[in-house]
C-alpha cells in the first residue's frame, strides 16, 4: 500500500454527514477529504462540529467544482453503490476492494439521496456493493465507515512489500479524459451512433468497456496514436494517390 | 448461528445515534434493540427521524431501567470498548468475535461520553476492541456499524460481488481474431508504426492492452463499429438527424 486512499464525497447534502465521514477516516487513518459542490457550500460548521477527532480532516478538505476535476490525479477509482447500474464494471465487497490496492486510490460516495450519476461513475473503475439485509439504504457516513473500517483492517494484516509489488503506474483519470475527449470528437464526426438519441447509451458503454482494462499512460498513449493513425489515414510514404 | 444478536445500548445520549444505530442494524440484519436509561427519555422524535429504514426498530425498542434487567436472557455479551479496562477479559477484535457466536448473544454500546461503567463491563464475556488508527474514539452509531457489519459479513455465505456480475458471455478468441485483422489491416495503411522494425512489439501491445477488458461479444461488435466509423470518416451529411 503506497499512500492512504483519498476520501471524494460527490455533491454531499447533510454536514452532519460530512463531519461523521470525517471523524471515521480519523478512527481508520484515512487522511485526504475532497468534496464536490457541497449542497450547503463550505465551510459548513455542523460538518465542523460533528467532525471530533476529524476536525483536521474537514479543514483541510480540499473543495473542487466537478468530479471531474477531483478526480484528476487518480489513477484507482471505487465508487459505492447500493443499487445496481447496467454498465459491465467489476463489483466488489469491501473486503475484496482492499486486497487490490496499490496506487493512487480513492473511494467515491454519491450524494445521499440519489447516489452518484452514471457519468460519474463511468470514470470509476470498480464499483462497490457493501452487502446488506433487506434495508439496502445505508448512510452515507456508515458508508464512509465500512470502507475506512475495512481499509484499515486490510493495512494492519498486509505485509507493504506485497502489497508494493508491480505498481505499474496506472492511467490518471486526466488521461483518461484526454483520450475519451479525442475519441468522442472524432465520432461526432462520423456516423457511428446512427440517431442521435443512442449516443449517450453508447458513449457511456464505449467509455465503460475502454476503461476496463486500466490501462497504463504509456497505453493511453498508444491507443490515442492508433486512433489517431486512422483518423488521419496517411500512409508513410506518404503517397499522394492514396486518401483524400 | 441461532438468532441476531442483540443490541444493548446503555445510558445513550442523543437521540441521533440511537436513530443511526437502528439505521444500520436495519442495513445489517439486527432486529432488536435494548435502551437502558436514554438520557433524553423515550420515546425520542430525534431518533425516529434519523432511523430510515430502520424507524421499526425504533418503534419496537424495549425500555429497561438498569442494565442487569436489560441482560436478562442473554447467554453471551460482548462489550465495545475504546480504552482497555484492567480486567481479565477475553480481548477481541469485532472480526474475531463473531466466529464464535452460538448463543443468544448481545452486542453492548456504553454512553458517548464516557463509555461502560467497570460494574456494568464485568456482566459482559468478552471485550471487543475496534482497531483504530491514532483517534480511538469512534462515534457510538459507527460502533454499531462495525459491529453490525462484521457479523453480516459472517452471515453471507455467498459472495454477492459473484452474483451482481453481469453475466454477460464473454468474447470467443474467433471474435479477437476478427477484431485484430480489422484493427492490423486499417494500421497497415496509415503511419501508426512509423519505422517497420517497431511493428511486431507495438502490436503485440496493442493486442495486450486490448485484451484486457476481458469484453463481451457485443463490446466487440461495438468497438469494431468504433474503428470503422473513424476509417471510414463519413458523416450521414443527408441525414436530418445528422451530429453537427
Amino acid at each position: 500500500m503506497n499512500e492512504a486512499p483519498v476520501v471524494i464525497l460527490v455533491r454531499p447534502q447533510l454536514g452532519e454527514n460530512i463531519g461523521a465521514a470525517a471523524r471515521a477516516m480519523s478512527n481508520f487513518g484515512l487522511g485526504e477529504l475532497r468534496l464536490v459542490a457541497p449542497r450547503d457550500g463550505w465551510p459548513n460548521q455542523r460538518a465542523l462540529e460533528v467532525a471530533s477527532g476529524g476536525t483536521q480532516i474537514i479543514e483541510n478538505a480540499r473543495l473542487f467544482p466537478d468530479f471531474a476535476s477531483a478526480m484528476a490525479d487518480i489513477e484507482q477509482a471505487f465508487a459505492t453503490t447500493a443499487r445496481p447500474r447496467d454498465m459491465r464494471k467489476r463489483v466488489l465487497t469491501p473486503k475484496e476492494a482492499m486486497a487490490g490496492l496499490t496506487r493512487k486510490t480513492a473511494f467515491v460516495f454519491g450524494p445521499e439521496r440519489t447516489g452518484l450519476e452514471n457519468e460519474e461513475i463511468v470514470l470509476c473503475d470498480t464499483l462497490i456493493t457493501i452487502p446488506t439485509a433487506q434495508n439496502a439504504s445505508l448512510n452515507l457516513a456508515q458508508c464512509v465507515v465500512v470502507m475506512a473500517y475495512e481499509w484499515f483492517q486490510t493495512m494492519q494484516t498486509t505485509s507493504p512489500a506485497a502489497a508494493n509489488e508491480k505498481a505499474d503506474a496506472l492511467a490518471s483519470k486526466t488521461d483518461w479524459l484526454g483520450l475519451f475527449e479525442q475519441l468522442e470528437s472524432y465520432l461526432d464526426q462520423t456516423n457511428y451512433y446512427r440517431v442521435n438519441h443512442k449516443k449517450p447509451i453508447m458513449w457511456q458503454n464505449l467509455q465503460t468497456m475502454l476503461m476496463r482494462g486500466a490501462w497504463s499512460e504509456q497505453e493511453i498513449r498508444s491507443f490515442r496514436g492508433m486512433l489517431r493513425a486512422i483518423w488521419e489515414r496517411r500512409r508513410r510514404n506518404s503517397d499522394p494517390e492514396t486518401y483524400p
